[in-house]
């Protein structure tokens, strides 16, 4: 019920989501914000990300394609988003690739990110784990990584999300397990990273965490097995998708919506 | 009837233009651009950009995602654009949000852009007046822009374009408002961006800019609004615009642009 | 045949390919390749590029949007590529546009890729021999660069692939001309840049070169002529050319090339 009424008032609101991600997913995952009811706004320049974050509802960081001026962007705007008190949302791109990725992983976790989103072999990765993992696909299924998203939720804090065929949800307490979406998803690029911005516009709005991230998930996978039918493919699953985005009533999110929860388990 | 001899001067000659602009309008600028009729080059860099624009027959410039970089080949580019005495669009993205882009707006419109196409956020800021803008994103109606458009203009003799649910352009002196387009454009990002570069493509013909301009935005309004017909969101929208950028003919291009020609006001 | 064993093979394995591409093509060339069947990373800063190179099974290398970051990033992916004894692809963006582009795409021939994909006029550049072509566009014909595809072949001895209407492929030696694809393909940007990191995908198996760059242009041109059927412009084209890309069975990419063997001519 209460991803329904948060839905609701993200399509009063519009929160700004200030979004440093990769140069592959930018479009998409303004197109995803915009259809979902959020504004999106990519400023990811040290002069300017840390002022932005002060105007912005939230953050989302993503290393999707690594370099120096990104990860300093990074660093200004989590200090303008901490110094604001506002949340902010991790996704460590292919975080066991290289010694580049493993060590800017490390250094953004140690910043505490409200919420992390990755496939299983990112937690696995962030969490210490071994992974099977190779580039930036993940090879791992989500269930072996609960484990994992549980300790480094209780790690950071925070919420952590690992997110494949059935996504996980964990606050180190709380967890769910979310399904529906469609299997063209993963062969469009950068939905993973679109999903980590639509954490963002939830968590935006100001309200539990959990219940931001248990939300956009669910709008994800509602509105991914609404597009599902009727398209042929990859490619003409896309358009459908930010329509059913677009078109997807709180009403519907919730009874559409499917959430399991789990059982509570001690620290 | 201009906006229609100019859309086939454009189909018969393909003019060659460089757009400096963000990393999220990039692939859809140059999609609008090819369905168009134009040739659209991405050269932005400052060891080239300035070379580039002697052979480009328009330049455009977006500070949507800014850094020094950026910056340093949009200097160069306006230069050797200058020097080769061809036109030049500016588009100043969010130029309201913070110091760096309210700096480098106005170093850049002291430069005399042909051209200035905004929101109605970023044309009040770009004339020094307030604006409820946040983000990206105008909260500005286009009519409470019109005298600051009008004012703009005169200060750089050129053209102010102010777009949104109804479009005005004015070169100071001429003025008028163009209808048309779809709720679903302002769903799609970076669909602004894009109109900056079509600016770019008829004022690389050549001719008057502020027919030119008129011809950009009435080709935009009019495909806008056949590609609303049958889409049901802003993602089955983008598809249908594309198409129908492409398939516009001169004659129905001046059959059904929405155009009102305002009285003179003396400046 | 061997193209639908190759094909087959992909599906099969998934190969993963490190892309350094521009920032029009990233988003696109990514979905080209996950509906194709193969893994993309856009991987391409300095600091980690040559590392990851030792884990792709093949690297491309494309100078659409050049910069100095860029091309040390190309350097140190290509090293790394070459050090693991991988296949790698050169497409040579407007190669004859500026100074920068005809150093970097020198240096880059020089050493030595494995396939070099280009259209007429950027090939004729590359071989040194007068273009027609303006801006990022070709505006020769491939038949006319098809002497200097081979005497490119010959000087680097990999293979060069020529693509436009009919696309040709030679080795120095065989040489083949491959039909098919939709007059809607150039209107789509950066659809070369993404048969591009095809190329890649199918060299990446590690067969004969010659073969796989033959089976990607073929399962590209057997794709685009399958959606051009039912497409209204090139909007509607990019979605069903994906479904097509990722629909494609290895019998229907035998049956379906149109690739005529061209007579072996003596070095």
């Amino acid at each position: 019920m209460t991803s329904g009424l948060l839905l609701k008032e993200m399509r009063d609101t519009n929160p700004l989501v200030q979004c440093i991600t990769n140069y592959v997913a930018m479009n998409i995952a303004a197109n995803v914000l915009l259809a979902a009811g959020a504004s999106p706004a990519m400023v990811s320049d040290a002069e300017e990300a840390g002022e932005f974050a002060g105007i912005a509802h939230a953050l989302t960081v993503n290393i999707g394609t690594l370099s120096a001026p990104f990860v300093e962007g990074m660093q200004a705007a989590i200090a303008g988003t901490q110094a604001a008190g506002k949340p902010w949302v991790l996704d460590p791109v292919a975080c066991q690739a290289t010694a580049l990725r493993r060590r800017v992983s490390a250094e953004l976790l140690a910043l505490k990110p409200t919420v992390v989103r990755g496939n299983a072999s990112e937690i696995l990765s962030l969490a210490g784990e071994a992974s099977r993992g190779q580039g930036v696909d993940g090879r791992d299924g989500v269930e072996i990584a609960e484990a994992a998203a549980r300790a480094l939720a209780r790690q950071t804090g925070g919420v952590v999300a690992v997110t494949g065929e059935t996504d996980f949800v964990t606050d180190g307490a709380r967890a769910v397990r979310i399904g529906g979406g469609s299997p063209w998803m993963p062969l469009n690029t950068a939905l993973g990273c679109s999903l980590t911005g639509l954490c963002g516009a939830y968590v935006g709005l100001g309200g539990d965490p959990f219940e931001a991230t248990v939300a956009a998930l669910s709008h994800y996978a509602v509105a991914g097995r609404q597009a599902h039918e009727g398209a042929s493919g990859p490619g003409s699953f896309a358009p459908r998708f930010l329509d059913a985005l677009q078109a997807l009533t709180p009403g519907a999110l919730d009874a559409g919506a499917e959430v399991t929860v789990l059982e509570v388990e001690a620290a």
